[in-house]
């Protein structure tokens, strides 16, 4: 990491990743430069208990209440409502008495800041909450969170389709590189050239929420089977700085003018 | 916005505001076309009750208590608990049964992506579990949050130095002109010449957390007084896209080599 190469685009960040963390040494890793505790350390002072009773949901309809709640609560609220409601009703506590309505602020990136997409910040949020904090146990929480973003990073938006869309049309699917939604709504804009206040970016969104909401109720399935094997890393682990995995989507000549759409 | 002209450097982002909003004018730019749904349409199926009691608390005590938190829930979680932890004493619930813990994933940027800074994230979280969301009554809770991030991106960071700091010597200061990890930290690590694992950053990171802490029980002891009016604004409603509000700061020739420091 010293000489540069991992913010090259030449090398593989697979490649990377499996030189730095080597078979079976992701704990390693994760116990290491990055301010990690040990769970002896941090174990005092933990008064809650994980992970969270689960039961497996529909993805589906998770996809469904997403999409839907996307209209009432926007992406960050919309992911987690479409969990916890089904788990309120399966399960009851804690899910019935959390507070969901006041992450809306997750809109926009954060009160409309543009940063973290809503729907990975809820993404993360649902992963944790469930599976429990690093600090309880078990890094399947954040490492789940972190492939969701991944994933969200990599894939074709919307991957999913609701079955009585608002906008009956076809809308684009753009790849984002980035769990940033100043990026991910941008790319979209640009490519779709409608405006954010446009019905069709706000229902790429919610379409986009539920693709989110729908997979992480298959990764919540999976880990419920004991068959969760992780594909989430820490990139501050690996490349010495808290970033995404692809940085010269950043660090170099990539970067639009900004999109001239109207309001 | 038409020409572009919001994305020059060269055009004051207070004038643009005013001229946006107009005095008193911001109730109905947030009715407008980011998506906000009226009172009306968005009350129902709200079944918490907000705000939250609150009791003001000693933005210096909170400060320490976020400095010494960071060392084990990091940057979001420790704004969390600093301020949640004596409401538990002194209210009780609903802070008690938080699960902050959980929260611990806001670090690094979120699982390590170097997404929004964790303690804005933190900041946004109380403020919008206090006050409430603003579909439930009262936009503040999201306009604070969107203040704090503000002033995080103006300020020389950190503001606040502890009582008993873990390192003796002055730390270097740095103004981010971003809410994201990424470059918070990444432009004091070049200032500093510190890699992201040493003690320095690590104490650094806690210092910023404690200066939101702090900042933050400020605001909301003005709110418990009645006398908080908001400098947040929501800058999705102003841009035509959610981002933050100086935008080549990106947009631009503004961005460095990434930081060859080691890891």
């Amino acid at each position: 990491m010293e000489d540069g190469r991992v913010f090259e685009e030449g090398v593989s960040r697979r490649t990377l990743i499996k030189t730095a963390i080597g078979v079976g040494g992701l704990a390693a890793v994760t116990g290491g430069g990055f301010g990690f505790l040990s769970r002896a350390e941090a174990s005092s002072g933990i008064s809650k208990n994980w992970p969270w009773p689960y039961v497996k949901l529909d993805p589906e309809k998770t996809g469904e209440l997403a999409y839907n709640e996307w209209y009432r609560l926007f992406c960050g609220g919309a992911v987690v409502s479409s969990i916890f409601s089904q788990l309120a009703e399966t399960v009851g506590e804690p899910y019935k008495s959390f507070p969901v309505d006041a992450f809306i602020f997750l809109e926009g990136g954060t009160s409309g800041w543009g940063t973290i997409c809503g729907s990975n910040a809820g993404a993360n949020m649902v992963t944790n909450l469930i599976i429990g904090p690093r600090i309880a146990g078990s890094k399947d929480g954040m490492l789940m969170g972190s492939e969701v973003m991944q994933w969200y990073c990599d894939a074709s938006m919307p991957v999913y389709t609701p079955k009585n869309p608002k906008i009956k049309s076809e809308l684009p699917k753009t790849v984002s590189n980035s769990p940033l939604c100043h990026v991910s709504v941008g790319k979209w804009m640009q490519a779709a050239g409608k405006a954010l206040s446009s019905p069709e970016r706000k229902d790429r969104c919610a379409r986009v929420t539920a693709s989110v909401a729908y997979h992480v109720a298959e990764l919540l399935n999976q880990w419920k089977d004991g068959q969760y094997e992780t594909k989430g890393e820490i990139p501050g682990m690996l490349y010495g700085i808290n970033a995404q995995l692809n940085c010269t989507e950043c660090h170099g000549s990539n970067i639009p003018e900004p999109p001239k759409t109207k309001n």
